[in-house]
């Protein structure tokens, strides 16, 4: 595809993109900076990346609106095309250039599906998956193979399960969901009561609702609760890994990185943003677009907009400031000494 | 169910319930206090809730012995029992409404059974499942679909084993055990030995030992040792994605909140909680009844009882006091420095 | 086997072993120190184990070069060999008794493999297995049941998959690697762009590469990038779930604990330890030799041979020292409250 032609698509998002008209390579993929060839689109993903542009073999690049890379990359004879958002461009680039695998419609004979199952169209059921009472499926739904659904599940348009992911018993998953390989979602919550006689378990009558467009790493779970519902809101993405407690409730827009565990009945807001490893204590409430870093343990409400650090989690500025003398303890207390002794 | 019926059903098992007598709706189900709709039974679970007596729509409540809440309940024509633990009584009362899924005895055709291997009364093995040679299986045991079990694994009477999980060779499991979705329980550990040349394998002889009662979330990983075995006693609990390492022994009615980590060699005592994301280090001993806050890292051994926070684990109280100094710390090294100068 | 045979085979492997040479008992297996049978070997791991020599049931035990020691075991009628590094010989002891679960070659009549994949000789494919378009599979290796093979991976000879794991598209895996229970490999790395409309999703039309040798503990994720490739280089050890971010490349030899997680695009060197829970962000590069322990969360780079401990991490050493007085932040910030009272 002519650099020209990629313009072309990605402008047609209007993002106010500029380039240097005279450089019209023939683009044939996509690659990372460090290691393109002759003939891929690369990026420069921020100040880190800017030396790349005097050394890539890449034949176009996308940048952001600096006039130096701008200068930099024309001279060395490199298409480039600029936006206020590039990381947003270059995704849209890549789709020009590859689909992920998805395979044609099509129930494979191996495939066990219950008589009371409802299966829409153009649906790709694949091979050894297992389908329980009572499951409704709507078209265009991609289930790789082993994938097992216990009964009463529902899974809306155009939802992909990959494989060897387990959907419990009366989980609702919305249209445009993914659910990535080894996931568990609707699963029993860990409800159990001490007694003298040990624990009592508290069956988990409650289900799971997964809306619209959100997506479940590799190996997450996500748990239903005893009476009600766990709830993960439109178009919020969940990393690899990650644990969801029984009753939480997620809002929109919001992700969470790779490891971070909920416990119950914990309720995120939306466009929040969870880091690596993050933990949140039972019923905790972490309001609209607030941020916590990597590791932060949160056990009480976090504010809209705020960011939180630390175990346990405290504003993130405060946080860096006081982690900043923390190696300095040692050399304080002594300090303290010396000066308490000279007083006295 | 009449709301009377209830209460005997639960009294049966003899909690000093006190009751409303004049009130006794037909309750169809249990819910949520939050979202109770006209018809269901719900409950007050602590001092956060209670103001919800006063507009749940639930018509009947378990309550904990509170006279205001009693009063309160009964001026709006709500039913309730009150309980000295509401929440147990709850949980018995769940379980009049709800079974979880269990499907009827049976052997899928398509599941793959070695010859050698023994297959108890009234067991459901459901479609896919692959049972290697010389397994044993008791009575009433429930296989979810897509479960692999290795050679010689035994597995004691009406234990569950949720859909894609796998049980590696030579793994005992007790009676009444639940293993969740994707659990990998018996695996080899992690034992490599460093060399010139690289890693040498330490082969995993021994074998994982779960006992009866025992529950492993979806996605745990329960390893086994290089010799010897790793054992989990009867009634302990883990949630989902928790790792044991190979040769760790856990005590009875333990329980093991999401993403806990045990490296190998660990001794936990009985009745220990570790709540979500704890990291305890090779060869710790964890002794009974202990407990570790979320996200602790343990290195050394616990003493029985005690309550340990922070990384390295230090005793609760003295990390929560330390934690709420933590963030003076940079005004702390400006007094200090002020003072020093002054001095000199 | 006869002790003396054992110490014949093991001194193939030239370890400079000294034994007592009047004591040749007949060995059936090896066993842990503390529970070990007569007829059995096993081996004092280090100081913390030396008093089992008194009390232990082995007929022969492996031990350090000390004299004490062995003179201990001679008393006790215990046969010993000594060596520099105990641990290798007895894993290469456990060798000469056990061999792992292997099934013979075959292929099961239930795997689903497509006509246009290539599997080499002496190769087991298990129950249920499914194979997509394009995959290559390499001589004698062993794929357990229920696994899942995405189009166009590479599987090089001798490679095991156990039961369960799934390996996404365009993966490539080297020679004697071993790929435990419920793995995702070469799964869509977490890339989504924020736009007003929310979360804009990046394609990853990169692939996971893992060179000769690795390993990957049970349900650990491997992603891939949006472009380029992940990489983990030969010999290197992951244990259980561990999640590896997109864009990752991992050196030779490197062992990572349990529980770890990369975010996308970190480099670690060859040699490295990351101990269990550790994290480390975005980018970050880990120089050759480095070790972090468990529970460091690692935000920057670190220096080839560093030890680092904290979150964020900073030297072993200094952690130690600030974490030793950390609980004294109190006593402190009382102290100097009255110092600066007594001054005033």
């Amino acid at each position: 595809m002519k650099f020209s032609e990629i313009i072309q698509k990605l402008d047609a998002a209007s993002h106010n993109l500029t380039s240097n008209p005279d450089c019209n390579p023939e683009i044939t993929g996509v690659a990372p900076i460090d290691t393109a060839s002759s003939g891929t689109l690369s990026y420069i993903e921020g100040g880190k990346f800017a030396a790349q542009v005097g050394k890539t073999s890449a034949s176009a690049l996308i940048l952001s609106q600096d006039e130096t890379l701008k200068a930099q990359a024309t001279e060395r004879g490199i298409a480039w095309l600029a936006a206020v958002e590039p990381r947003l461009v270059f995704a849209q680039a890549i789709a020009l250039f590859y689909q992920p695998f998805r395979p044609s419609p099509e129930i494979h004979p191996t495939a066990v599906i219950h008589p009371t199952a409802e299966i829409g169209k153009d649906v790709y059921i694949g091979a050894h998956v297992v389908i329980q009472p009572g499951v409704k499926i709507g078209n265009e739904v991609c289930i790789h193979p082993n994938v097992v659904i216990y009964p009463e599940v529902q899974i809306g348009d155009r939802t992909v399960l990959h494989a060897n992911c387990t959907i419990h018993e009366r989980t609702q998953i919305g249209a445009n969901c993914v659910i990535h390989s080894g996931a568990a979602i609707g699963s029993e919550g860990f409800g159990f009561v001490p007694t003298p006689q040990g624990w009592f378990k508290m069956e988990q009558s409650g289900y799971t609702v997964l809306e619209d467009g959100v997506e479940i790493g590799c190996n997450s779970t996500v748990d239903r609760p005893a009476v009600g519902e766990t709830r993960i809101r439109r178009n919020t993405k969940l990393d690899n890994l990650v644990h969801i407690g029984h009753g939480c409730e997620i809002g929109q827009n919001t992700a969470l990185a790779a490891q971070v565990g909920l416990a119950g009945g914990v309720k995120v807001g939306n466009q929040v943003l969870l880091a690596g490893q993050v933990g949140i204590a039972n019923q905790a409430h972490i309001g609209d677009g607030a941020i916590a870093t990597a590791k932060a343990g949160i056990h009480s409400d976090v504010a809209p907009g705020a960011i939180v650090t630390g175990v346990p989690a405290i504003p993130h500025k405060v946080f860096v400031k006081a982690a900043a003398i923390y190696h300095r303890l040692p050399e304080m207390y002594q300090t303290l000494k010396q000066i308490q002794r000279r007083i006295q």
